[in-house]
């Protein structure tokens, strides 16, 4: 089987959705990124650390959907990474109540031994030094390198970030994100620039409105499900980048015909998330429901127009 | 030849858009309709009424396109509908800042004795009482009556509009309008509540977002093409729906699998409306034009993940 290998937080989240609050639950980008592309045949890896304040059920959850953990430092002493958000009524924006880096702070990945000839590698927001350390330790190298990101190394850690991105094949990002990074409104014009910066590949999420992909000229669009409930889009991003980095690794093939299967695998994964709070609705997610929703994009997206 | 018959204004436009500002141009919502419904193989007619201060070439731009305009009436003396705008820098929202009702104000339509037997209705944004009086003059039942409406007909006539709504088989109308008229923030629940007030088909237009098209449970969605620049977005919901009633007229077919392919139309020709300043673009745009972007649209939306 081919190896995943994830980087990102694994973190607590205590979020507040107008439909309702939590306390401290399972959270961060490597957790939902690790659950989604569990549900493709490969082997992966969590690179990532932790307080000793962080429950052994949470490790044992990420082991029972067969997640190597022995890249998830434990550090004595030390607290767990803590998000806390408040979504607005349209669920659409947020405002960040708490963030508390904790173990983040200081954070050195360590690549396990057995994952440095990984097939693909998906690194998960977190500072671009950590990414770009990820990379320096793999053995072989990988077919595919994702990447996700956010505005806030955009503002904080930008020379960092340019030097990771120039490395990766793949970089997914939110649509004002892609704005903000290349200065061009146009998401045509924007990926554009972006591929300049050195992937090949550019993923532009736009949450309830789907995702694109370009690939130069060529461009691919996912929709979103429309969904009667939107509960909370915690992770929503997260989940995509796992379904989509997990069917890659599943498939050894990345051409961008089969990319364009990689996002409609990521929207699909990505449209239950947001259906329970946090992580629930992928702890208890059934393969054959997944296979349904297939069935529901392809009726939402194929047409047959004769073009002769 | 099958029979679309338009009603929708026929007015002076004057746009501002962050690329630039135009006098009084031809615009109002039947005209974007008929350019649109003219690349279709059918026989259409506007009903529709402007002053005398509407300039010949004008109507003579819509004969030219084959546009039976014996519906729109001239009144002596009287000054045709004005509207004028500002979009922000984004061109997603707008502001307006001029509405000079004039001749539309006492508007009665006539519908030409040759439309009475019209295959297809187009019932462009308008008083729903003119919308029910076109209705009310048809000889047979039309095999498809659409409709659009906007947001100030709701706040202005809801009750006529919700007579009107009751009459039809399609309504067209943009997501917050939806919102609005269901009273429901998820659209898979507002487009199931607006089936209940008539229409069998509910199609929520998104504008850079694509457009769904609800029958009951199901549902389907073409997306906008992603566009190097978008010049000036004033008509392409009219566009839209121009190209939507125009290809179930040449069509024939009222099935939900055509009406996919209808909004796909609908879609791409709105995608040429937006390259330029108001009518512009559609009065010179060719055949084969619409044809090549129908491919990129196929290009932008086919996949084929094998289910087996």
């Amino acid at each position: 089987m081919n190896k995943l290998l994830i980087v990102g937080t694994v973190a607590f989240d205590a979020i507040e959705t107008p439909f309702g609050k939590t306390d401290k639950i399972l959270g961060g980008a490597a957790t939902y990124i690790g659950l989604s592309a569990s549900f493709f045949k490969l082997k992966s890896a969590i690179v990532s650390v932790v307080g000793d304040d962080f429950p052994q059920e949470h490790l044992d959850l990420l082991t029972s959907k067969n997640i190597d953990i022995s890249g998830i430092e434990i550090v004595k002493g030390g607290k767990t990474f803590f998000w806390s958000g408040k979504y607005h009524n349209d669920l659409n924006s947020r405002d960040t109540l708490v963030t508390e880096l904790n173990v983040l702070a200081d954070f050195q990945p360590k690549v396990p031994q057995d994952f440095k000839n990984s097939d693909v590698v998906m690194l998960g927001n977190l500072h671009p030094l950590v990414q770009s350390s990820v990379l320096n330790q793999m053995e072989t190298q990988p077919k595919l390198v994702v990447l996700d990101t956010m505005n806030f190394w955009m503002d904080c850690a930008l020379p960092e970030l340019m030097e990771v991105i120039k490395r990766v094949d793949v970089i997914t990002i939110n649509d004002e994100e892609a704005r903000q990074l290349s200065g061009e409104y146009s998401l045509v014009k924007a990926a554009a620039k972006i591929h300049t910066m050195g992937p090949k590949y550019v993923v532009i999420k736009k949450g309830e409105h789907g995702a694109l992909i370009f690939q130069g000229k060529e461009v691919f669009f996912a929709p979103a499900l429309p969904l009667e409930e939107v509960f909370d889009p915690t992770g929503a991003g997260d989940t995509f980048a796992g379904g989509f980095s997990g069917f890659i690794t599943q498939s050894e093939n990345i051409s961008f015909e089969n990319m364009k299967n990689a996002i409609i695998y990521g929207s699909n994964l990505a449209s239950f998330c947001v259906e329970k709070f946090g992580t629930e609705r992928m702890e208890h997610l059934q393969q054959e429901e997944v296979v349904n929703r297939l069935k529901q994009f392809k009726a939402l997206t194929q047409f047959d127009i004769d073009l002769a």
